[in-house]
């Protein structure tokens, strides 16, 4: 951490004000220059709060040297964490560095033959892992809130039917009890700062896939996964799937830079979330070509057999037709990544 | 509802689609262009899903005339909402159009001196309400998240003691029980899309604060209040307090705009947070003065006896002193503006 | 300037890093600490390229604590810059700190008698400045362009009927020899960046009145009036007009606190443009008087005597009888902001 | 074009605002809902300006359908542009769909020898253009600006060397004369919307490299290319080179959407600069793979043999080591993506 204190400061002042800090168990090197003094405080500073050291009256800019993050940060696990996970069909799914894993699925669970048939068609397409929300985060009151606890018992229904594993949305942590044979917990872009669930689910065993959130930084989302992790729970699954800007030609902006950012910074899974991040189906092959080059560890895509009819996000969704389509690109990207398949 | 269709369409195949839609208990207006056909509709869209409907392989492009919330909706509420709160010392407080409601406080309440001494200061210089923080929403696990239901003992001891009442935000359901005598509940930026927790508040009888997150639109803020009308509770105070940008110099960007924004699309009340928006103390007169210039009907604002000592926004915190003569400002601004103080 | 440096590095790759640095002419402090090493930079850094910088093999982060900017540096010229212009009425216009200037008119100049009459009530309402554009950004080239030379001289003519003086923007370097009997000199947002045209503009001896761009950030702003002013010309005022958002609700976000940041770290006057900023003529009297609480030394503002009928902006330019009850609205701000009008 | 009315309105306002519409000689159908009249215009809406007809009185909403670009548009040209340039070496450069080009070479003109070798190497490499800059659009007027005529004499010089055809930023249309054997003239991203220099580049017969503005959306990008078509030169290349966004992680955020956005609704060939998008040398290459399986037809990069001691932009900069590297990592997804290399 530095600290630029202000101009025409006393020397007293600024002892005392080093005393202070030193309180904090740190280090202070002193510049003095032609009109600025800068600290460098060396130790563990990731307790010092920057809020209110920039109150002081005697500062005027602080800066972070160190991540706040030491538990998702490479820098203090340099290995990649891969995460395996068992599936009905007692095949191990791994996710992570070197795997590519597809999550595939219609973004809101409808009837049995909806989640039935799409789980039987993505299954043998050779998705890894099945979507499908039974609690849906919608902008509207109006508008379908997903099937809820039913939704769940469809989608596990489903699950073991198509003997695929599953991944689904939690936005309540009273629903988690019924949570207890999904494969993989999702928390959605709108709860990527919902510190209550995040620590919850640090108490959790069951992986989690932590969305990063439609205007959160790169470190936020690390902070985010950190909260998790300091609970607990270490096996986070990070998405991108798009941040929010000023063009309305697309929903938002898929950012994959932050697949190569996130896995210099970090040592977890960073998957893709194409549909959301586009709002496209058409632009949906592209985007998920884009984003395996790009180096993610996979990609979490709706497919719909009959988008026109979805009860959400259906112009989004692809048909399973395309799915097939696009599956038979990702193993060929995949293959190119040098990623198992 | 307006709906392009793609061009090159034949005869019947728009007149299925049509009668598709007028399955919704819409009318249909047909619009015939040279390439493109342009279709009305005319009813009740409020159920219709813009997202199925562009997914139809017909449709081009679908716009919604009307907009998606009814009860936060001027077009079918006229009369401004005013909220009435009886405060610890018998005096009603009038929160709404007409009025200038001043919210103060600390970011956390941390010790019973603390919360005590501020409130008598914000009390003295004549705030209505005394903000203060028990449950903290952190970007990081390891800064001071809050003292949790102690914090809310002291506040509550702070309120008894001043005769003031109280605002504190609220991030998980399962506190709401510690809030009875809580006065406004407060939902942070970050929660603005907790529809769980929005939900839930519909069915509680107190006043809501309602934070517009961090890069929601004006429609998505009304949308979320629209959640928690439909639950049942009509008493919902929104908040400007800074949406996301690209220069860091402040924090956030504070969009004045949006209070004459929210003023004629709806009938709630509308306050600022110069605080959180800016970042930045010395910003915070400036600030409050063109909220209020712009019609804000209130300020909810950071004070702290010792920014530098606070345990969290000590940067953005304002001292008593400081906040004295900002309410003189307020005064004298209210009553420019015709605003009962 | 602070220079982190990768961590790991050896004892003599720090040394020779340092004597590289020296010769720059600064003095260089070293911060040991437990991964990294941290050095900070004495002297005039100005010149010091921080991109090679980032780019050296031993370098992991690169701070500026000096702003590049001196010319409009309030840390080096703290007096406001007031700029005084001669009207044809030999009236003197003073610009800046302590005075409001309004400036209104069209958006373009289209025929005689628009701006004559415009020219004339504007006037007559107490605007210090006729706006008008011969010369018109527009995003298509299928837009109306401006009348061009044509334009300019009835500007001229109407500046010499009312006998107010005027502003009107420059989009070509090459028209600048029509300019001679234009008061001030607008340089659009849309070329704050255009650095051909600002170094032109520096050789100039007129007043210029620069707008921020769509997405820049004060400091950029800052930096594209320092190239102005290094080139001769510190005649400079700033300008507000609304930044680029994800929001569609107004054409931009009108970002406030770009008023006290500026008087913060410059000297120079900034005025705000609410028009621009909203694009709905019905914002405008919000705005303005928002504006003015939150300290700009002016206002300019789109006015029409007929804005269905407007060949550009007519959504956002308000009438004259809007004008002359804003101008009232205007008076009463400026004299409880304490400013000449 | 489609224009919702204010709820209200009287048969006979409706009847003579038709009238008015119906001078631009388009056809009107009239959609009578319960509150809103819809408008549906059938016809050239392009010359109809939106701005006015938002001001009238007696609109609510006005929404284009149709793309206000023209002779960018897929619509009306359907076939791909492809641009061919003969280089020093005789060998033609194909630009556009089916084809995948590589522009290399370092930010500046810096030396002979600089830029002699770096000619020297990326040819070897296979690039097919050399880039480097005379003109430097900088931030600050005390960074080196570029060697201006002299630095283009040097990429000439380095051109016939090397046999390499180039490619070079032009600011200032005063300095066009300089560029009679410049293959490429490129309009940096901050004079997108320099109206003047795009209407003058019309008018030349040279291809032009048209870069994305910091905050521009897709369409304005089209009708900035616009812009340079209907001046008759319909030699456009397209270059997605980041956008402008609240992280600052990465300079800019590379929006890979815009390639398959801009090839549905254009037919110009569209090219990605990874290098001013990321700002991070070490993350150009996953990058460069991602721009390619997302469809862009060629990249620009920015090679320097000295990033350490490059005049600007040296942090983005890859030595000619990763270049060459990049460059059989591009053969590779070239022949993926069934491009022409």
């Amino acid at each position: 951490m530095v600290i630029a204190l202000k101009a025409g400061i006393s020397q007293s002042q600024a002892e005392r004000f080093i005393g202070f800090l030193e309180k904090y168990g740190v280090t202070v090197h002193v510049s003095q220059g032609a009109a600025h003094v800068v600290l460098g405080l060396v130790g563990d500073t990731t307790g010092i709060d920057e809020e209110s050291l920039r109150a002081h009256h005697l500062v005027d800019k602080v800066i972070r040297v160190q991540e706040p993050y030491k538990m998702a940060n490479r820098a203090f696990h340099p290995h990649d964490t891969i995460i395996d996970i068992l599936g009905p069909d007692q095949a191990v799914r791994h996710i992570g560095d070197g795997y590519l894993t597809v999550m595939a699925g219609p973004c809101s669970v409808e009837t049995q033959e909806q989640i039935g048939a799409i789980a039987t068609l993505v299954k043998k397409a050779g998705a890894g892992f099945l979507r499908g929300g039974a609690y849906k985060p919608r902008s509207s009151p109006y508008s379908f809130q997903g099937l809820g606890p039913e939704g769940l018992r469809l989608l596990l229904e489903a699950k073991k039917q198509s003997r695929i594993p599953i991944i689904t949305e939690l936005m309540d942590i009273q629903d988690l009890r019924f949570f207890e044979d999904v494969d993989i917990v999702q928390i959605g872009a709108r709860n990527m700062q919902n510190f209550s669930l995040l620590k919850e689910l640090g108490r959790c065993r069951k992986p989690v896939l932590l969305k990063r959130g439609l205007a959160n930084t790169i470190t936020e989302l690390l902070m985010a996964s950190e909260y998790i992790m300091t609970g607990g729970n270490e096996q986070v699954i990070l998405c991108e799937r798009g941040i929010r800007s000023f063009d309305t030609y697309t929903r938002n902006i898929l950012d994959l830079s932050a697949i190569p950012a996130i896995k210099r910074q970090s040592h977890l899974p960073v998957i893709v979330d194409p549909s959301h991040a586009t709002g496209l189906s058409w632009m949906v092959p592209a985007m998920t070509k884009a984003a395996i080059a790009a180096g993610a560890d996979g990609i979490i895509v709706e497919v719909h057999n009959d988008p026109e009819h979805a009860l959400c996000d259906g112009d989004q969704s692809i048909t399973p037709a395309v799915f097939e389509q696009l599956m038979q690109t990702i193993r060929r990207y995949a293959e190119i990544e040098n990623k198992c398949f």
